[in-house]
């Protein structure tokens, strides 16, 4: 087993050099940075903790690290941001093997790279689960809030939901869960292997309201009708895809609650004003004067995730 | 029990609204910064957890919540930066008390309020333990990196060593330790409510190099040394206090070694070219060619801490 320096260091040459605007990368107290002149910085932090976002039984290390970096990444998509890197805090057993540990900084490199963007540093220290922490710095011209919708703003999604809930409630049946079709697959890999919608969040930047669901279609759709004062209709038949219908049935699930209330997808929600949807964005409902979000007519309870509440 | 959005509607209350230059605080997707022209950027994160950095029986969770703050805000310190804002994720167990939580939260705003600053956003989870991550973001001009000592070079402290490690091994000796007198006080202080030194740390613009101890003392200054290609050599009888060694000697403990290697002071080390060492500062050693760090003459087996390899 490395020492914590060694392991540092072989992190270090794992994530490489810190990329342009980072003068200051791995190796000091803390990464320094240089901000374009007439851009904010956006900043979110989030965490991936054993037995409450994952188990060792159902992912693995690289999809831990990938996992935690995207759903960290989705809130810079959320106010339309380009990645200027992460910090990522592990900390893990003192027991856990090196390779175990390195498993898991590659799955942080892995998902960095798909947002063309690093690990510029971190931390890393003892601990009896393995808890990664990650926080992410972007910089935006233009970062869309989530209470600016109207009525008669139209409200639009960009990727699907429910499927990365199907897919973590197959794991959850049984670990070893090997897909039988392709149907299967993309629901396993929606969970294991999520992408934060970064591109996508760059064509909102005149979206009257955004966000990126996290908690579940349902309650983040809440989030953007309390914070704008809006009532917002969805049509969940523009929601619910054929392929999750298909597949939820065989396995016993209902498509409708796994698509209004299944979090960890980071799709991107939006409000536009009338004609003005981005490519890449379906049309889901309507924003009204009212409050509080309805589902085909009905009033809807929110039943997303509740960290303190839910079983 | 209050579920979580009752719970991060407590926590927006007590920490208030968003400082200057922070255009999104707390109740979006991420915190929205104006950075002014011609300042970096500074930016670290660190962990605080249960069973690691503190044990229930040993801190409140205002000291919790405390330290965490200013053993992470200690890395601004050590970038001559100031304080922007701090975004905190905290996890904890689904029966912690809501009163547990808002007293931890009531520790980070009081760190973040004695250094002119602010807990501007964060995230709330569940988790097996308290695991407490804060990434602060600072602003500098010129920040002194580890690398850039040189022979002749004279090396400098500021604050005490030794008392915050002492402090901690009274507590893990007897939990309920209440002080006998003033010294006692100061040590229990000294880990409970540390104080990063920021305002010491801007005095530090044109030191040669520059960290905070957080590792011990030699540890620390072995790390300037190698980024630096230096050798240190240290006077122990200018680190050692009196005060120290009065309680130290009356306890059992060995203040020679309490002050070289205990962690947690988050005092300043930094070296600076002969005859600008900066108000606060005192000597204790010098710079020359070769390599490692000597104490009294004799070269130094690091023995800071190591997170895979303490006991």
């Amino acid at each position: 087993m490395a020492g914590e320096f060694e392991r540092i260091e072989h992190l270090r040459r794992l994530f490489g050099p810190a990329p342009e605007g980072v003068s200051v990368g791995i190796g000091d107290d803390a990464a320094e940075i240089d901000v374009p002149v007439g851009e904010k910085i956006v900043w979110t932090i989030d965490a991936c903790i054993e037995n409450v976002h994952f188990r060792q039984d159902i992912a693995s290390w690289e999809d831990v690290g990938f996992r935690s970096m995207m759903a960290a990444a989705s809130d810079l998509a959320a106010m339309a941001a380009t990645p200027i890197g992460a910090l990522c805090s592990v900390s893990v057993p003192r027991n856990l093997p090196d390779d175990a540990l390195y498993a898991l900084a590659n799955g942080q490199k892995l998902a960095a790279q798909q947002l063309g963007s690093s690990v510029i540093g971190g931390n890393l220290s003892a601990s009896q689960i393995v808890t990664v922490s990650t926080t992410w710095l972007g910089r935006t011209t233009l970062a869309p809030r989530r209470h600016g919708a109207r009525p008669g703003d139209q409200l639009a999604l960009c990727g699907p939901v429910g499927f990365a809930a199907l897919g973590l409630r197959m794991l959850l049946k049984k670990p070893s869960w090997t897909a039988a079709d392709e149907i299967e697959t993309i629901a396993l890999h929606a969970w294991r292997r999520p992408r934060a919608r970064i591109e996508e969040g760059l064509r909102c930047m005149h979206a009257s309201s955004l966000i990126d669901i996290s908690d579940g279609l349902a309650q983040d759709a809440l989030h953007l009708a309390m914070a704008s004062g809006v009532q917002i209709d969805i049509d969940s038949s523009t929601v619910v895809s054929p392929a999750l219908i298909t597949l939820a049935k065989k396995l016993g699930f209902d498509a409708h609650e796994l698509a209004l209330s299944g979090g960890e997808d980071y799709a991107l929600l939006a409000t536009f004003p009338q004609g003005t949807i981005p490519v890449g964005f379906t049309v889901i409902g309507t924003c009204r004067q009212g409050h509080g979000v309805w589902v085909d007519g009905i009033p809807l309870p929110p039943k997303g995730h509740d960290h303190f509440r839910s079983p």
